[in-house]
């Protein structure tokens, strides 16, 4: 019979947000008439802005005359919304040939993943979001799960919390093929400074690693002198590979878009381009994203489209500042709001603790800070998706407690 | 520095349909003004059918309104569209549960691949469609490239000839983990009769392998008794993966929608249920097709959806009759029509050789047989989507050739 594989059942059980929502349904189970309120899963709530969707919609159209049919597009995305993401977000630094459009950036991630191979080693930020860690035990690129340690064998943690203001000590950290690097990050909120960020592009230099840094949450930031991409840093073009997306920028979690830039200058030891070979590699496996949502993504670009996004940020960044206001009274808190998540010390007990507490007492639904690593124990991840109303009576609830 | 995947840096150069695209190109540098037709890839080339666009119309609105709006979808896809599949396809003998929903077939197979991990052994139809073969090596599956033999190392081959009628010698075929099968099949155009994929299913239970069945022209089937999918087979749901597609379907290859069976009854040797496996693992590396795509998908199960479709379906088997009319003046076809392709033998020289003369004295653009396999020397094939002015004028350069 078929042996299951082995990479794939290293993979402990309980992924974070399936354990959260068997949590919230044994609670409406035994309370049915709890009004819960979802702070959780980052997941947006606000409509995407109508310039977008009407894009869609004449995409949608369009797809039912002969004359506007397209079938198959190109796997690397269409080359009008690469130039539009060149001009918009890189200043034409980064160019369309090393933009590659995906369904979205888990998606790309896993593919990442599989592309790298089983021989590469891995570092991640401690606590990080679960699917750098678990995609890498899937494509083999970590041991086997040692329960005495409560960690995956050759797996390489970046720990960040309050005594290095969430900012991994570099000076002390091992040398590794890829280094995942959220910023702002999730879960924590914190927005890597262009020096932190610079000294991270230098490290990688320095040990031959390659940066995969995940931009999902640039839009967020606040304060104008946070980088918002990697290659902002001059040099980075040579070490780092960036992953981007729609969803958080504009409500396209279930229409599914975003890209990963695989600049030109990025070599394997070998002397091979990483961007040929990944071009060579989404050919063979992946087939593009859907054009209707690559339609949308070009309206984000209008000025309208733009102005409508910042709209729905600015929106959600209020979310944030009314939540944290809140959770200041109750709990600690330790940066400035530039995502829209806050990461709460809550107190000596463990995160699944509050978690039941916040559940039980006040019926808020967040996510344990140790469900995204070692680190994170002790504290709770507030997402602030969500209308005006629910923060604000999360907001009440929690100043309550 | 580091080193790219041995795995995915094994496989040969020129796939298949970027070379052609590449002697295309050439062509018509040196020929600019030459009317040239594509039956080449198999890319759809009729509208997709207004009820079903009007539906992805109406979601992209819906995406506009707060009271209407969603974001993350479950990643195993809408729950409406999985009962809709089991009910319409599978006469609900496959469960919702039982159905994944895929951004479309070549994604999935390529997440299957990853999924069942370098360890598996791997038996293909020669020809085949080349992405079984490609994914299969970049997960690991083979070996290296035996440049004498010009095939993989540990890769079982099961040739699909005139000598055999296009369906495997199964008694002297090799025992393996994983079998690929595509019926009706690509690029040959055949479609498995009942005893044989009964025969199919009975060899893999004796084998204790799996079948992922590519049932992706299964709604290009003309003759009522041959079966549709695997599953008509009783005990099939023990041993079988099947992969279906809105793409040819309903001209979905842009949009991307697909859907995967992972039966209940489906167990590795450990005893473990495939699809508990499976929904961990797109859980983790995979967030659902497009929400837009999955309301495109339901609409294609409303009456009218379903009477477009065949109307769609039944022009493309016509364009596929009048192709077949003026190659069998000049070529060899062994078979009826029931798939978008005719898979001619066109004499002694190389494939390579038919498709320059073909594109040089008729400027029409195939795909040469051997680049789907060895046994697919001195085959074309030709795709007959297509318009049916340009099907029609393709059929009389063949016939003044």
């Amino acid at each position: 019979m078929v042996k299951s594989n082995p990479h794939l059942t290293k993979l402990q059980s309980n992924y974070l947000f399936p354990e959260v929502m068997k949590r919230k349904r044994a609670f409406l189970e035994e309370n049915p008439h709890a009004n819960l309120i979802s702070l959780s899963i980052g997941d947006t709530t606000e409509p995407i802005p109508k310039p977008i969707t009407d894009a869609m919609l004449r995409a949608s159209q369009s797809l039912s005359k002969r004359e506007s049919y397209a079938g198959y597009g190109p796997e690397q995305g269409s080359l009008d919304l690469r130039l539009k993401i060149s001009e918009h977000f890189y200043r034409n630094k980064i160019t369309a040939d090393e933009i590659f459009i995906s369904d979205g950036a888990k998606c790309d991630i896993g593919r990442l993943q599989m592309f790298f191979g089983p021989d590469v080693t891995v570092a991640l930020q401690d606590p990080a979001y679960p699917v750098y860690l678990d995609g890498s035990v899937i494509a083999g690129q970590t041991g086997s799960f040692d329960l005495k340690a409560n960690s995956y064998e050759n797996l390489y943690l970046l720990p960040c919390n309050e005594k290095n203001n969430f900012f991994p000590d570099l000076a002390s950290s091992p040398k590794t093929d890829l280094i995942y690097f959220c910023s702002p990050h999730n879960p924590t909120g914190y927005a890597a400074t262009y020096d932190q960020l610079k000294q991270l592009v230098a490290f990688a230099k320095e040990n031959q690693s390659i940066i995969i840094f995940d931009s999902a949450y640039a839009f967020y930031i606040q304060d104008p002198n946070l980088p918002r991409s990697i290659y902002e840093i001059p040099g980075a073009e040579d070490v780092a590979i960036e992953v981007g997306s729609f969803s958080k920028m504009a409500g396209f979690t279930g229409v599914r878009l975003g890209w990963t830039i695989i600049p030109q200058n990025l070599k394997f030891e070998e002397g091979q381009s990483v961007k040929a070979l990944w071009n060579r590699f989404i050919s063979t496996i992946y087939n593009g994203a859907s054009n209707i949502a690559e339609q949308g993504g070009l309206a984000c670009f209008t000025s309208e489209g733009k102005k409508e996004i910042s709209k729905t940020i600015s929106y959600y960044i209020e979310n944030t500042r009314i939540l944290k206001q809140a959770i200041d009274q109750k709990f600690e808190t330790f940066m400035d709001i530039n995502a829209p998540y806050i990461f709460a010390k809550c107190g000596p007990r463990s995160s699944w603790d509050y978690f039941n507490e916040l559940l039980e007492k006040a019926h808020l639904i967040t996510v344990p800070g140790s469900g995204f690593g070692k680190q994170g124990e002790h504290f709770l991840r507030f997402s602030c998706f969500g209308s005006r109303s629910d923060i604000e009576l999360a907001a009440n609830r929690l100043l309550n407690l």
